[in-house]
């Protein structure tokens, strides 16, 4: 049998009740946090307060050497553990397949994501978010721009009145951080930056940082971009939202709630 | 102090750890369940396991007399719970608001969605999910049809490669199910019904029913609209997901683990 459990968004309280259960009763605890981190909570700290051993697997370690995860999931239940939700990652699509096709039981517990967090927090409403994208580090895509994609992701939302979620690189433990010209410390990429990033086209357009999603003390800030650029939203992770012209209560809440000053929120 | 709290898709383990120790450890415990609902738990059910008195509030106790909740908040820790995530719904961040306007301060306890579940159950990427929508009851709308809301918000998810999450109305103690000719036990739509109804125009398109998401046992089904309409999907909650042209991983997914036909899955 062959868990997959969502951890959730921030430490080791970020997961169900059910994931809990679930990562406690197994025989085995792999876990892989190369496409995403608990920044609130390091492997030792979960290990400590589930009381089970984690065997953490680099990205080598699920994508091409599967196999002692396979091999232990037809004898023992096996837990496989990532950070927010689980199945956000092909490669875990893959691994519940490759399981499937060996005659092993599957079972998908899932975790919170960021999607649900930057509706809650910002007040946007969920149903209003159109197709999200992620903003890379200049130099890691092989430009020094902001990609076509991510641009033509926010207008074509936009043109339908739909808000986007903007994910930010995350470049740790990547040999690619080199070549992009990251430091240590730097390997996360901040709203402020990717306010920068954006603000080049779009100075006067509002969007919202979301600092530290799903802890205790999220940070929520809407401005114009070239604004949040000269901020700082301390500790990661952060995410960026670029909303649509906003409904009256969305209006209040950016307001209210993330300090948006009047000016960017039109007439409702 | 108000705190809001998803209680995420299924029972009473749905819940996160940091959300079951904020319900625990509050002074009063108030709910709303007509935006959504626990099917895998009653509310004596959900009583016991965490040892809490809850005071549920119906729709007119939560958006016309907020008053109580308010004001307890003001001079205690207040817990707001919904099933599902929290914030989906425009009174919860209207409550918000009201607290945030008489100086109460308020923190949000994400819960699981439905839109992580519709991703990690049918193997089809998050990140290619458009807009959602939501299919009423025919009667519900003032209309026999599908409404036209519906039918673009698939198209246009569609023409730009993307998943619709479709939302199935729940009329469980709503006055108007009466109205929409619905019986007891009819009240939550169901994936066949949803199928049928959208099959009168998309006989032939693939969809995939998923039931009883979050739960230990969740089914997921794709297939013509027209077979799924033929099928039952037993006890709810439902949702149907009208995918796009699926990528290589996303059609092997929908094969090996929702049955999916093969000549439905088209050229990868």
């Amino acid at each position: 049998m062959l868990t997959f459990i969502g951890l959730g968004l921030y430490d080791e309280r970020s997961v169900t009740v059910e994931g809990q259960d679930a990562l406690r009763a197994a025989d085995r605890v792999f876990a892989e946090f190369y496409t995403s981190r608990l920044v609130g909570s390091s492997v030792d700290e979960l290990e400590a307060y589930h009381g089970v051993d984690i065997e953490v697997r680099d990205r080598a370690g699920v994508e091409q050497e599967p196999e002692p995860v396979l091999a232990a999931a037809e004898e023992e239940d096996v837990a496989f553990l990532t950070a927010g939700d689980t199945m956000i990652s092909t490669t875990h699509v893959d691994l519940r397949l490759r399981a499937h096709k060996r005659g092993v039981d599957t079972r998908v517990i899932h975790g919170v994501s960021a999607q649900s967090a930057a509706a809650g927090l910002t007040g946007l409403q969920n149903y209003r978010f159109g197709k999200a994208t992620t903003l890379p580090f200049p130099g890691a895509h092989g430009g020094d721009d902001v990609p076509a994609s991510v641009i033509d992701t926010i207008e074509a939302n936009r043109e339908r009145g739909l808000h986007t979620l903007v994910y930010l690189d995350i470049k740790v433990d990547d040999p690619t951080a080199d070549a992009a010209g990251l430091a240590e410390g730097e390997e996360y990429m901040t709203g402020e930056y990717a306010a920068e990033l954006l603000a080049e086209g779009w100075a006067d357009e509002l969007a919202v940082v979301v600092g530290r999603a799903g802890s205790p003390e999220p940070v929520v800030v809407a401005d114009r971009l070239s604004a949040l650029a000269e901020r700082e939203f301390g500790a990661p992770l952060h995410l960026l939202v670029i909303p649509a012209a906003p409904h009256h209560l969305e209006a209040d809440a950016l307001r209210e709630l993330a300090g948006a000053p009047a000016a960017l929120l039109g007439d409702q």
